[in-house]
């Protein structure tokens, strides 16, 4: 299998002002394709440091090895500067791109004459190292490359997400990237509901005895569990695996590989042409904005209310402030009344509502940080269900509720229709 | 300057089925006391990678190195195994833990006897290396480790992301990481609504002319462009470099360092007391999403409608379906009269709309994917803006049109109070 170095460069990246999530989307388009990644480095805006990545990249001989950021307009972009000199390989303008760029500066800055500052910024983003080849830049200004050197190629690309994910897919995979052949596959299971400790204890009789055969990935989240299977040899199969897994822990599967939560219950109540509308009140729209993350959700998504104080509580889900005094805001009784009337008022076939404390304030001894109530309505029967997380992070605890919410109504759904 | 390295160690992660936050998290940490990364690396589950990877760091004299991952009780959890082979260590039990562990697993089994399969489980957590000093784990189980090697101190941590936060925030950063001066200040001022070349064409005179003094970086987003101004000589001021800046590109300015937009408005609308709801249609939540990741949000937002459906901006928001047939729902009538009207029917000072279209699908010639209107309503005001993205994916059309909402209200309650 051919090796995969990815090198991202920028102070930034470094600094934490900005996440990598290039690297983080070339991983995922190369393990669709089966390639694998040796290494995956951030480094500062440095001759030197550039220089020292390259020659482990080269001294190693990774077969590819992509470079990006540095190579905008702007004085701290170093990056092509720094490979000139390692390399010893001189900068040169390449024509054909300081045509297209000149054409793209006339016309948006209105057949201005291009000259001075802006001729040199030009100049700059059509440079190119010698004897490499330009790599299309669709969507902006800077130009990518590429070269074979020793037994490695390298890629060249700008860090702007846009340009870089373009560049990979619309001319690196297509040229340099043939499948490799996926003789033996990997299956991700998915589960929510369950700890990463207590499902290793209900599969790992299965991991050791199919140890020669399968290796087994338990990958924990916080709102779910992962268990991915690799297999390692022919003539066995990973369905039975599979069947064995899941025989021990299905009731916590939601989906398989890329599998979402939210997309399962999109395709569960588009399957049965049942409309959906959610009152939530902690998660200030999270749910409704993952459901409507998926195009085409306005099929099953009627629509939302974020009832954020008690007045709207009150005025439009119709839980009176009586029942909030009695019952408190956070409480079955009134997760219940949100879930029946926002089902009522937006007229649709299920009704799904939250309330909750999701901190760092407002809780109590009785009411801490982390407790929760969902409710939900379907065709007459009124439901809720209470949980409490021990974190005592809101932004976590936000990502945890929505979760669990979707996953409710994805266990009641199949409960009704008997799967 | 010191000089730290972190080295996140799992298959995961070069695969892509998991960020490495832990990272970003790390290098946020220590930007703020002032340390700056040279090197983040992800490498495999790999006992040749570890080896290659802790070579190079011990070589390059780096001081401090942070390795994370594989230090769980399954059995791809291979760190310690790796580095006693590589430093030549050998493993022993850390009674210590054992006994921590020990009383956890009685605990939370119920008292139950640890022989067999457990007792073997809680004694591989409880291993470390010979010479290395244990870290304690006040959150998981997974015994975190340090000592110097050579001129090099290593940290080995958990890669559970709220363990490895707690290893490093009460032990490691306390311990061995006194904030290094903080002589020359570096400050980044938040813009939106500008490109980034436009933004580098009104400030290059600026750069050019401090090239000595200050180091000038202008970082690119979807939504919007950062410049941060790093000092580099003292008997300069840096607020004097920020007030040029601000001459020049001042309106774009929504804050500084730190600063979110949706912190800005938050802050900008509870010092004057006003109530805020919001009528989303294409952003599904994603608005009221933002505003309720602010703890305290409920001071400001009363609540907000989702109106997905066209049923729900007829029968809530009384957007009629005549209007919807002449104007289209995507329009600057609709989008004013959201506005107008969820103030109304929340009783709320602001009222704020969006609606457009995210794509992929949906668009037409004349209302093409990307396009957006926000509306506004305050004390009598209603006014719209239209706005067109050139980006066609429907996640970052999402991102994009929420900031843009979000400053429309930064900037018309500015105006209105005469800032």
């Amino acid at each position: 299998m051919k090796s995969v170095s990815i090198v991202a460069i920028g102070d930034e990246l470094v600094n934490g002002f900005t996440l990598d999530t290039n690297s983080h989307w070339l991983k995922q388009e190369l393990q669709k394709i089966n390639f694998n990644i040796k290494k995956s480095v951030n480094i500062p805006d440095s001759n030197k440091l550039i220089a020292i990545e390259l020659k482990n990249c080269l001294e190693e001989n990774i077969d590819f090895v992509f470079i990006s950021g540095g190579l905008g307009p702007t004085h701290d972009d170093i990056t092509k500067k720094a490979l000139s000199e390692y390399l010893n390989l001189p900068i040169e303008i390449n024509d054909k791109h300081l045509k297209f760029l000149s054409k793209k500066f006339r016309d948006s800055y209105n057949k201005v004459k291009i000259t001075g500052k802006l001729k040199r910024n030009i100049e700059t983003q059509a440079e190119i190292l010698n004897s490499f080849t330009s790599i299309p830049n669709n969507i902006g200004t800077a130009l990518g490359m590429t070269s074979q050197i020793n037994n490695t190629r390298l890629f060249v690309l700008p860090g702007v997400p846009a340009e870089y994910k373009d560049m990979i897919k619309s001319y690196i995979i297509p040229t340099f990237f043939k499948s490799e052949p996926k003789s033996l596959p990997i299956l991700t299971i998915k589960t929510t509901g369950i700890t990463e400790s207590r499902l290793f204890n209900l599969i790992e009789d299965i991991i050791n005895t199919t140890t020669n055969t399968f290796k087994f990935s338990i990958l924990p989240h916080f709102t779910g569990v992962n268990v991915r299977i690799t297999q390692l040899t022919k003539d066995v199969s990973i369905n039975k695996v599979k069947a064995m897994v899941l025989n021990k822990v299905g009731m916590y599967c939601y989906g398989y590989d890329d599998d979402e939560l939210k997309n399962v219950v999109y395709s569960l109540l588009s399957d049965k042409q049942l409309t959906l509308s959610i009152a939530e009140s902690c998660t200030g729209g999270l749910i409704s904005k993952k459901i409507t993350d998926i195009p085409g959700s306005s099929k099953i998504l009627e629509g939302s209310l974020i009832a954020y104080s008690n007045n709207i509580k009150a005025s439009i889900l119709k839980v009176s402030n009586d029942i909030i005094a009695k019952h408190g805001a956070v409480s079955s009784v009134v997760a219940e009344m949100m879930a029946e009337n926002i089902a009522q008022h937006f007229k649709t076939d299920l009704g799904i509502s939250i309330t909750g404390i999701s901190g760092p304030d407002g809780g109590s001894i009785n009411k801490p940080v982390g407790l929760y109530y969902i409710g939900y309505y379907f065709k007459g029967e009124t439901y809720s269900k209470k949980f409490l997380s021990k974190i005592k992070d809101r932004e976590i605890n936000r990502k945890i509720s929505s979760e669990t919410a979707l996953n409710l109504i994805r266990i009641k759904i199949n409960e009704y229709y008997g799967k």
